[in-house]
């Protein structure tokens, strides 16, 4: 059992990571108005926040800018244009291996407004993901690894994957729950062996759950017991699929006094329930369940969604086969 | 950190409580049609589940039984109509201290087809709790006790409370989590408080979990890591305010072979959507987050919802007195 001062104190080295907009953004096809992205902004700042990632920086060969909102490319025009030079509070963007032209894309931190650049990768890409990050640190930013899909992963190639990122130059190493399937004692094993990881080459682990089995906070807390500090978060839950750990959950929870809940309230409020209005659709749902419970990718779960279909045992019988 | 085998194997004791009618029944006055209800009885059967709770033994003195659906009173007839004599699975009623007629309106198991008495009390009436448990016990039930809102009780009088109760007949103490504010690891240290107390007094120990912060699950399932056997969950998540631990989380979760969660899918596409359509509301919302963090009864939020409210910023200023 933990120390009873986790629950009701706090680790300074604790950072919260705003990613509405990037995994938001996976639901809207990034259409986020300058108003609302402003909006968000401010309210980040209020409640304490300490990263917010305006998206990804996505290929434009790969992907068709007049498809997207502009957060999909996080062109660094855009980012001042919202942000300003010198944004109180650190940016992030998310960069995808082999679906970024990271090295025109990403230009010298001394012209850009970001500060961390985000990489995931899957397991078998790390080669490529460690190219990126020696890249993003050579050009003086911050560097984080996020290895997608880690559930499907074995430990033997988990253990590989982490001493090879451990000895790049990454700040950061993310566990990411992508189909949202570790229960809270499964996510306490892996983060063992990123905390493993992360005493051995001084480096910090962090962690991006997603709610399709209702434990995305769950499991963000539990890995904040673990000695994780870098905590993904998105407002209201917004995110692709079953969505994320909810910020308004998470800051309710953190004793630190710099975090505030009211701001995020107050954003919920007035911007997101619009969204939800708009007809946006993200959070906990069935087909959600049963691709975390199930460890798949949530793919035919969006599709299931998407078709609005509510013939959920229907779609059970697809998931496992029984057709 | 727990055994592994926690996770892939199973415990034979663990119990699995259908909620639905009870605590769901707080959202709709109890209003359920008798197709709904031998339906949800079909689908306990075929899923495993343990225990079926069908509503309250509420008193007809103190509740007008032409304002409320007939299971909040679970008349024994009604039961015998619905059910037969020799129910398939074990039915439960819930009879609330001070709030039920229980010499007169529970009778000797001989001539019911109820298996389990299960008192709800507040810590400042156990003698009276104590009182009911014997009845039943003395009538031929099998009986637990529900000691609610306990995140509001100092842990002296739990243990006093706890010592009290062992040493009554009954055979299950809950740890009920009313106001949906506990976290896994409060929850943790709370259970091990019932389990020294099961293990002194030869009793079994259950969880009752409410969604306030989304962690009814991850709260019920961190309760079978520790040793808790009787778990209570509802279809869809259906209870009062924010809900409930949902029966199909948790039947994906147990791996007792016993346990299917097919029949549950079912149902709730059959069934459960069809009460959403109808308007019944439930289920994690901001305004249940909010009195779950701040440790109140979830009666204002309640209210919040029935007016339709959603100027969620002015009610936290409500709920932390800033008028």
């Amino acid at each position: 059992m933990k120390e009873i001062s986790k629950l009701l104190g706090y680790r300074e080295d604790v950072r919260v990571v705003d990613a509405t907009l990037r995994d938001g953004g996976l639901v809207n096809d990034f259409y986020f108005s300058d108003d609302f992205v402003k909006a968000l902004y401010q309210a980040n700042i209020k409640a304490g926040v300490d990263y917010m990632e305006v998206g990804y920086k996505a290929s434009k060969e790969m992907f068709d800018p007049t498809k997207f909102g502009k957060w999909k490319f996080s062109n660094d025009d855009d980012i001042l244009e919202v942000f300003g030079p010198d944004p109180m509070i650190k940016l992030a963007v998310m960069a995808d291996v082999g679906r970024c032209d990271f090295k025109n894309d990403i230009i010298n931190k001394a012209d850009s407004a970001l500060s961390l650049i985000r990489v995931a990768t899957y397991i078998n890409t790390i080669p490529a993901a460690i190219e990126m990050i020696e890249d993003a640190h050579n050009k003086g930013y911050e560097t984080s690894c996020n290895i997608m899909a880690i559930t499907t992963a074995q430990e033997g190639d988990v253990k590989v994957a982490l001493d090879m990122i451990g000895q790049s130059p990454v700040d950061v190493i993310y566990v990411v729950d992508s189909f949202g399937s570790l229960y809270p004692e499964s996510l306490a094993r892996l983060a063992d062996l990123y905390l493993e990881c992360g005493a051995k080459y001084n480096k910090k682990i962090g962690i991006h759950a997603h709610n399709n089995q209702q434990l995305a906070f769950a499991n963000t807390i539990e890995a904040v017991g673990d000695g994780v500090d870098w905590l993904d978060a998105t407002y209201f839950g917004m995110g692709r699929g079953a969505g994320n750990c909810s910020m308004e959950n998470l800051l309710g929870f953190l004793r630190n006094p710099k975090y505030n809940l009211f701001p995020v309230l107050n954003f919920i409020e007035s911007y997101m329930t619009q969204l939800k209005k708009d007809g946006v659709v993200w959070g906990y749902d069935l087909q959600y369940l049963m691709t975390g419970i199930l460890n798949q990718h949530p793919r035919t779960a969006i599709q299931f969604t998407k078709e609005k279909r509510s013939d959920y045992t229907e779609f059970y019988k697809e998931l496992i086969g029984l057709d």
